[in-house]
């Protein structure tokens, strides 16, 4: 029984980040998606709406958990008993954060191992970031989002445009 | 005949850019060279002033028009009925940004295409933002940037400082 | 009316480099597609074989003219006509080796110009030596190669099982 | 219950190889272990001693099966029933060659996840070719590889400097 | 008798840091350690602060001078005397950065050389960005940060949370 | 006192090279230029060919030892009594390799330090291989290499072509 973490501002999911829950839930028991704060960036949704898509879009999957986590995500993996990180590689441009973070999180957590998962290719370019921006700018996200998040994300830059 | 775009924040333009405007006009048949705002970036020079020095650099190139733009890039070349968007690459280090952005936009607007060019050795340090540094810094930026854009940034920096 | 010639070992031509063709010929005018041999690696295909898959392959398409060259690719294009070397970006791997090749040939070769085309994604992983390799082992190289080139793989292979 | 394949030439078994293959058995229930004949490199082992070296290193822990195999891998792993490739990543140099062999490898069997391991900072250096040279140039390599393969070594090359 | 300035924002020093002028204190006769102000960030302590944890942490070192300066590196470089910029170098993502620095220092200053050493791999994780991230969560810093600079942090953040 | 030890194969000497000398020279007192023996690689010049080419281009500065090695470079660093290793960094792409040789090296000898000089951009993309390929392939190589290794390359390739 190996249970694991993935982590993310999810700030929104989308296809890329379904893709490495599909594979990371063909791989490992159990399976913790947990939004966290980027103190370094504003966000588009809130977390209790960032947590809302994540469960309108995963569904009932009996293997997944959905929660939202403050602080030091190993000590958030150990308190949940899981024993493995999980991240998504894009491209190179990703991996020399993500060597860094793995590093850092094994030396505070020798335990937790950190691993790896390759975004298939026809999401690779896929970012929350971009989607953003080419929502505010009017373009079609239709191939990048789920419909729910998509929804989403129209109302909510409705509601900037009216002031509402 | 083939239009191609090139679009920047030219915040301000650099004799960078003017090299990979030089390629792109042996190339392609006419070239759109359009400033956008960069939402993460505060910018030294409005809109206004970029393109002004622009104008003043490009001079009456009757291949060159020069525009501002805002909204999605392929949208905006669409719209002036150019087939081709032109990227500077100076090292690795832009390749993967550019790699996605590029891959966005084909997925975006299908029939527009992303072509990059290889900016000249001695330019490949030469970024706007590191421009805009050395001279706050008082250093020498007569090697970077045509002597308008030189004289417009000592004259923004002196206003800054009196407080004009 | 813009000449341009996309070179390479073609040992064999892969979808990667079809689509490559594709997007240089929505840019460009003509097109010489033109086949060298890398000195450094033992060929599967002679050259005779991958002039004549590169034939079968591309058909009777009036933009492409497809040749054989030896020597400095700068010079061959100056004697074919041709301003614009086109090339293919697979990934940041690819691009420190295309950006060294890139400045070498502007020194040799003021005037010809290189311009780069990212490679979809979905064939952002298919290169001819993994396709030999894949073939070798037995694997299915239908999503990778034409028809014509997966039969003369199959033959060349079983020539060499066979003894023949 | 899942079942992961680490393959490798093993030219010879590293501490950089047991630090990753650790790290699998930490995750994965049953890890097989298996050597490769890399067709462009010679090898300093036969595939025979190979075997050999990993089996003395790795000793008889029940969740691992030390095999050899040729053809595909993927083809290998379903063979032996396992679901996961497991890859140990050095540095950012190696990402790019893992990632375009996952993708392929994703391509020929999807139902295969390939899962990425970074090595601890202390090995990342460490490579089977880079030890073979330091060796060979008598230098001191006791603090990359087991005793008995460090034996193994110095038996080598000193029959091969008697001619023996 | 050659040198060196080291500079940064040190914000703050880390064993990383420290290792990189232990290196440049055994190459070069005279090292000025100096702090800067990064624009772009805002600082967890003030430069006086900084400097006082450096002057803390480097004690009477007889070769060792430390320093706050603004301004272009190079021109504090040609103020006090040294010939040389030491850079450190965590992996390949901090390359291009520093590449581009390198090249713009010695297009200001021709006669002052940037030489770049590699962080001991146990520290190649470790920034100050990420060690402030890490106290902030609760985490132990104590591996990467001198006991001095350990309580500075832990003060520093008591005050924010009391509101003091 | 800092003696330093630059090591290559030298096959043959550019003008990338002697930037990189240049160089090391400003900031140490004593260099050791040696030619070692890439074992992968087929050597255009032989190592006498290699030292005389050296000889000629460096001539008699009073600075410079140019010399022969074979072994560890760490032994023969210590045997003539230098402290540093001099690299010269060219792009992204020669860093990781690097990065491997420095910590390999400096766990073989802890008292040895590597250094890195980024080449001046004009040189980035000259290497040995590149300028044999150049001139075996008919191009004018007079702007990468001193006068006497152009005459030796020549030279040379009649030799070759004329079967002496």
């Amino acid at each position: 029984m190996t249970k694991a973490v993935y982590a993310g501002t999810f700030d929104p999911v989308t296809f890329g980040h379904l893709d490495i829950i599909g594979r990371a839930l063909d791989v490992f028991d159990e399976l913790v998606v947990t939004t966290t704060q980027n103190v370094n960036k504003s966000s588009m949704f809130s977390h209790e709406e960032r947590l809302s898509l994540l469960k309108q879009t995963l569904g009932d999957n009996p293997g997944i958990e959905i929660t939202h986590f403050s602080g030091l995500l190993v000590d958030y993996a150990r308190q949940v008993g899981a024993s493995v990180l999980v991240r998504g590689l894009r491209a190179a441009a990703d991996f020399d954060y993500e060597f860094e973070m793995a590093l850092m999180n094994r030396e505070l957590a020798a335990e937790i191992e950190s691993v790896f998962f390759v975004t298939r290719p026809k999401y690779m370019f896929v970012s929350s970031s971009l989607i953003r921006e080419v929502a505010i700018k009017g373009g079609d996200i239709n191939p990048f989002v789920p419909p729910a998040v998509r929804d989403a994300i129209i109302t909510k830059l409705s509601r900037r445009n009216t002031g509402a």
